[in-house]
């Protein structure tokens, strides 16, 4: 890292829980392209004056994770079409104290869906009803795929969820299958209850067209080893932060970085 | 550096303008004690936003300068017996949201007046009536100084000054000497119109057993070259910027560094 100086410019990220991988990704990339910025994450102990902060401060980008999303619109001035699409925020671009908010989940998802090229009319089981199961939902709605179940044992969230899209919902997924078949729940998640668990029964695993599965740590999740397995193709949780976390990258610096460069600073923001 | 983590603890400063002295003073004692920190300046846009981001960020430490000194009072939660005696803040600990102010320009006047063990009874003249004058006067005050004149062109600030404590006031130091002679004004300050000129004329400083110059930069004034070329002992105004960061230091850590660790710090702190 360069020596530090007064006049870097600060993005943070503000999270209940915050993990390593915004920090390192984005130092990584400002070190790559020798921006004279730097960034770190917090644990706000107040939401509104750690938003007052970014103001007071100048923050100029500041990442927005769980359980801050929704009960940060009332801070900010201005919501992007990405975060107005499913009233949640993750992401504020703070230009001379006008404050924008977006939602680059959204984003990225609807980007992995147009790279990975799936098919619109595929039918899609979706397990989740939260925050970013709406970012999720939202981007395969928007991008035009009609068929969908929401599976989530919650039957007031889910319920809510798949009317918001049109899409059926239920409370069990049972042996059903889908071609696109997504978990958007923890299950899978490193050091979890369930982190040895998947989502989906091995039928509906081996039913699917294409897995994709949202949780991001670790990276090959027992959902995506079970899908490689049986030679599925597959969108992992780690394409996702690194599509997401590019696109803050962009909206602070205005610099977009290459592929190559996202999937080096992806890397160095996985390792132990 | 370290490579930066989500864990750093934060410590910053408000200033207008802010220097680099104190981000690498302090950094540079992180890295020595291999602790978890970091250290950043900022210009804040708004000064009570950016105390709220101290409590909302769970910023650790706030070094507090021009012109924001004053004003912060009113949005702290307690006053320490070094603020409190001159009603001027420049350094804020946050201890678990209770924001406690300092000031470390009146403690490290205090220390170094007594570490170059300058006898109380030595006759005083200081120039000028801010705010870092007020230090000054009450740190030599507080330390049973009793014969002094302060000398201020503005006669408002500079009688008030005197007033407070029991000193003379002159609206010019003309022709007159005394033990200890002391600028607290601008005058020598690198850039400055009067970069070249010092506050006091040759008989004045010829007069003086021991010359004091706050300036911090550069490190030798004019006046400071002009005692040293007449034998006089000095005290610099970077000597002040060093103990009271110092102090900063011990505030914010719990951690007293070594002389020579803070002399060190200090000589990084102003390399170009």
């Amino acid at each position: 890292m360069p020596i530090l100086n007064k006049d870097m410019t600060l993005c943070i990220s503000l999270a209940a829980r915050p993990s390593n991988l915004g920090t390192r990704f984005h130092n990584y990339l400002y070190e790559e392209f020798g921006l004279n910025y730097i960034y770190k994450a917090f644990a706000p102990v107040d939401l509104a004056n750690a938003i007052a902060g970014v103001r007071g401060l100048g923050i100029r980008g500041c990442a927005v994770s769980m359980p801050y999303k929704e009960d940060v619109i009332a801070l900010i001035d201005e919501m992007d079409a990405s975060a107005s699409a499913i009233d949640s925020v993750n992401t504020i671009v703070n230009n001379a104290g006008h404050l924008t908010a977006y939602n680059t989940d959204y984003s990225a998802v609807q980007r992995l869906l147009a790279e990975h090229a799936v098919p619109r009319n595929y039918s899609v089981i979706l397990r989740g009803s939260g925050g970013m199961a709406k970012a999720v939902a939202a981007a395969l709605h928007d991008a035009g795929f009609a068929q969908g179940t929401i599976v989530a044992r919650n039957e007031g969230t889910g319920r809510a969820l798949a009317a918001l899209y049109g899409y059926d919902w239920a409370p069990e997924v049972g042996p059903l299958t889908a071609d696109l078949i997504v978990n958007v729940t923890p299950v899978g998640m490193t050091g979890g209850a369930a982190s040895a668990e998947t989502s989906f029964l091995p039928e509906t695993i081996a039913g699917a067209r294409l897995v994709f599965d949202v949780v991001a740590t670790p990276a090959e999740t027992p959902l995506i080893l079970a899908a490689q397995a049986l030679g599925k193709p597959v969108i992992t949780g780690a394409e996702v932060v690194a599509l997401q976390a590019e696109e803050q990258f962009f909206l602070y610096t205005g610099i977009r970085p290459t592929p190559d460069q996202v999937h080096r600073a992806s890397a160095f923001s996985r390792k132990p």
